[in-house]
């Protein structure tokens, strides 16, 4: 099974580097950003077959690693 | 109008951070993982109001910043 999670900052979390995007942006001509923000996507290739499982394996890797549960929120998705 | 970039490496390009995060995993102790990619998904939160117009604006925004289109694929999504 093939899942994608998608790993972003929470609201209210300072985003450096969606800034920074966006300060480039506005140098390249763009106008009209509102806001930029950056988040992760990670795409799992998982050998289990059964859905619900993986998807299950997939939320244990994003509590674990994938994502700081502190400051980031995670999405997970079959791809 | 808001979108959702998303910037993936295209297939057969080597992805050491999908690697790294691999191998993270496998000495947490999980099994089973074929493969996994990072990607980077970016929000962006644009004024222009025309669903078509702000489409227009993002992609031109992928091909001259976002993206490295020798590596890397992008696809456009309304949020």
């Amino acid at each position: 099974m093939k899942y994608r999670v998608f790993v972003t900052l929470k609201p209210g979390v300072l985003d450096p580097q969606g800034e920074a995007i966006r300060h480039a942006l506005g140098s390249l001509g763009f106008e009209g950003i509102n806001s930029v923000r950056q988040g992760k996507m990670i795409e799992l290739d998982l050998a289990e077959e059964d859905a619900a499982q993986a998807r299950e394996i997939a939320i244990a890797m994003c509590e674990k690693l994938l994502a700081n549960t502190v400051i980031e929120t995670y999405r997970v998705e079959p791809a």
